[in-house]
């Protein structure tokens, strides 16, 4: 049954046009005006040429324009594809090239030269017309239709993209409501990027729940501390780091009762973090997700977070988990890798058939992580793909920027780890062989011109040889020794 | 996509074993303890031969082990056929035998004399042991199985099972959530049948939101104040003449703060009736929804009880509803007939392709009922199918009485229509014409054998002649004219 919906949106601003959207430091929305405004960006677009089935290329900051672009591209029946803005503009450009995309919405600051066939529409320009003559007819979804398209790193170098449907994200926006509960009081504190499946799953629950965005443009633990106590923020969306900035921040003062849930994701929450929240009586609910589940999958509930120090919790209704490992389900505290199952788990990676018959078993999809589920059913992760970085919430895969280092010609072999860093959790290091004299800081400017700013290695240390093992394969953990 | 889900009751007891399931006089059972004991009856079930994809007739009153068996037959994999305890064996016994039920769990008090092909199962009889010894692996559900089959009659004589899938139930329960909001500490009174869509879909609601059910063998005024008041109940399903009553039993006592939804299905709430929940303060939600629609499909909310007094509401999220007349869409204010449409609407009827095809138009379900909806988006429901009549919430339709009467050999021609009573809300009516000398009595005795109590008309009116137009049609409003 591939089942139709009316438009999130238009529904919405028709059932509750009058509550709140959206609320920055510029302006308040009601759904009706978020309505209206999308209404007139759908006609730019579709002056502007841009069609149903069409791929078109996201390259914003958190923004009601960004939310508004979101909106006009469903409606026209297009996939909006998310870009990282951190991204280098040869990245990018990949992506925009693999993904096969007709059009480029932009915030002018991104503006770069594209491939002449893509057609770039820099949203400060759009015309802005004060009233609109008839409402376009908004196209309704299907549960199996792509809606939004994420890349992401694997172990193999180049991204890939991770198509989610319009059931992917409704059935995550339900399962963390059967969580966390529902109140039409809600306000959600969106910080983290909407280009990432952290962000982008707010703005559907925002409108399938009818409540309201509080926006930031970007993460700032003085002004998020701030919207909690006096804009009526009830839930928050953060990493680790954030966390740990906001109960730096918060000094001895309390955030009021009506503060119900810090949902924190990127890894577990050190004890020492999680007892300051608890002292200060925030519910932290610790989770665990990734693109392809269209954000969290299990989630732990905050009166478990002392007895379950560093689980991720259980499942959310309707998802499933087990552990695996050669091929044999595990028992109790066995571990292995960690295969989940649920109807918000992506349809595949784009163009990648391989790769996506490879992700899935019988409908489970195989995370790459690994880890354990204790004999109460809850999991608790070891490692994030065994070679995942985590930095500031972003995924640094280790292969995309030993792929980069090895395309320089003074480098022979080279081989990537993640290193603890106080502010982001970790960082890349990086170790090279190289065959001529290269300088340290040679080196990290290539990086520079051909990876984001949060992949460039921390430092460089230069090796005769990288450990590997008989099959030629990296001893990740050797080279962590080399560092003490 | 036909989604699967895991057994809802095996992962609500996962998630949350302890939290309160079922409350009545008699026992507090957590999501665990109910887990246990549906455990232990499907065991019974399976050893008295009942399969996966049989139908199972389910004959029984409110109460735990009423819900226990619910939840076993799915379990299996099998179909529950909720069986109406008012009817009489006769329209029973009609209905096992359409729908091929191989057997037949029902409370000792309904035992009759079926079909020796259905297996009998006695609830009371069924081995009490204390412990278990493995789990049996529960079956999941997928979107399109069906789940539950419950008769409804329309206008042409027999009624007729509608099909309700497990998307369907799912959809009904995640609609309403998305509506009324969830909350852990929800507490809903199910006081009307559950062999009622109105009943049945409180259960769903339990299994999915995690929350409590205080569970009423019937409707009691006093007591259900009562359970408000010190039971934490915070969520009511009511009809219109349950709610009076509970008004006038309340006197001038309040409802805790914590009631928050008194959802009054089965037609309109009168101006007056509102007026005393408001002053009281009670949240009456007015909402309209059939055996089809797997429950509500349109509801509205307090804020607009008086100022759109009369009305429906609006959809709930992801259902669409339209009035047409004529085969052309009807615009704001013209009346025609309600088509409604969402994940939530039955897949047909069992063994009735003909009236499941004249029942939908792309997707749209015909309801039957008259209507129209105005300028804000709000339907208001005129007739239910013209000539529906509720009785104290059950719908009672007249060709069905019509044909009982006819069956007579005294009599030649019947009319039944609804009219007005003070306690439940309208009664059934009968005018007849006779070949012979027969008594009001001796024809109410008929009824009586062979109709449900509350089917069996109110009064009968002997004509000469019953008032019907040149295409022989009957015209039931000239019938009421004779009762003025």
């Amino acid at each position: 049954m591939n089942q139709s919906y009316p438009s999130w949106l238009k529904q919405r601003a028709e059932l509750t046009p009058g509550r709140l959207a959206i609320k920055t430091d510029e302006v308040d929305l009601t759904f009706w005006e978020l309505y209206q405004r999308v209404q007139l960006q759908i006609k730019q677009l579709v002056a502007l040429n841009v069609k149903k089935g069409e791929h078109v290329g996201v390259l914003m900051k958190n923004s009601v324009e960004m939310i508004e672009s979101i909106h006009a591209i469903f409606s026209i029946g297009a996939v909006a594809v998310l870009l990282n803005n951190r991204l280098t503009r040869k990245e990018i450009a990949w992506q925009l090239s693999d993904v096969q995309a007709k059009h480029l919405i932009c915030h002018e600051e991104f503006l770069f030269q594209v491939d002449e066939e893509i057609n770039v529409i820099i949203v400060e320009k759009l015309h802005k017309k004060s009233s609109l003559e008839t409402d376009y007819l908004m196209e309704g979804y299907k549960t199996d239709q792509v809606a939004t398209i994420m890349y992401t790193s694997g172990t193999t170098g180049h991204p890939k993209g991770v198509m989610q449907t319009f059931g992917n994200h409704w059935s995550s926006s339900i399962g963390s409501a059967l969580n966390l509960g529902i109140n039409s009081d809600d306000r959600w504190l969106l910080s983290v990027p909407l280009f990432h499946i952290s962000g982008l799953s707010i703005l559907f629950r925002s409108v399938i729940y009818g409540i309201g965005i509080v926006l930031f443009e970007r993460f700032n633990a003085e002004k998020m501390n701030r919207a909690i106590m006096e804009d009526g923020v009830t839930i928050v969306s953060v990493v680790t780091t954030m966390l740990n900035q906001m109960l730096d921040k918060l000094g001895n003062e309390k955030y009021p009762e009506t503060f119900r849930c810090m949902l924190a994701g990127g890894g577990p929450v050190p004890r020492g973090v999680l007892e300051k929240a608890i002292e200060r009586k925030i519910p932290v609910f610790q989770t665990y997700g990734m693109t392809e589940t269209a954000s969290q999958i299990v989630t732990l509930s905050p009166e478990y977070s002392i007895k379950k120090l560093g689980s991720a919790g259980k499942p959310l209704f309707s998802c499933q988990m087990k552990i695996m490992k050669d091929g044999e389900d595990c028992s109790a505290y066995q571990e292995g890798e960690i295969l989940v199952k649920g109807p918000n788990i992506t349809k595949g990676y784009w163009k990648r058939d391989e790769a996506t018959q490879k992700a899935f078993t019988e409908g489970w999809f195989h995370t790459g992580d690994q880890g354990y589920i204790d004999e109460d059913g809850f999991l608790f992760v070891l490692d994030r793909r065994s070679d995942l970085i985590i930095s500031g919430g972003e995924n640094v895969y280790p292969a995309e920027i030993e792929n980069v280092l090895l395309s320089h010609q003074a480098v022979v072999d080279a081989g990537v780890i993640g290193i603890d860093d106080e502010k982001w959790g970790q960082v890349p290091y990086a170790f090279i062989v190289s065959n001529r004299t290269i300088s340290h800081d040679q080196l990290l400017m290539y990086c520079q011109n051909n990876l984001a700013r949060y992949k460039v290695p921390k430092g460089i240390t230069f090796l005769d040889e990288l450990p590997r093992n008989a099959s030629n394969k990296l001893l990740r953990r050797k080279l962590k020794e080399f560092l003490k």
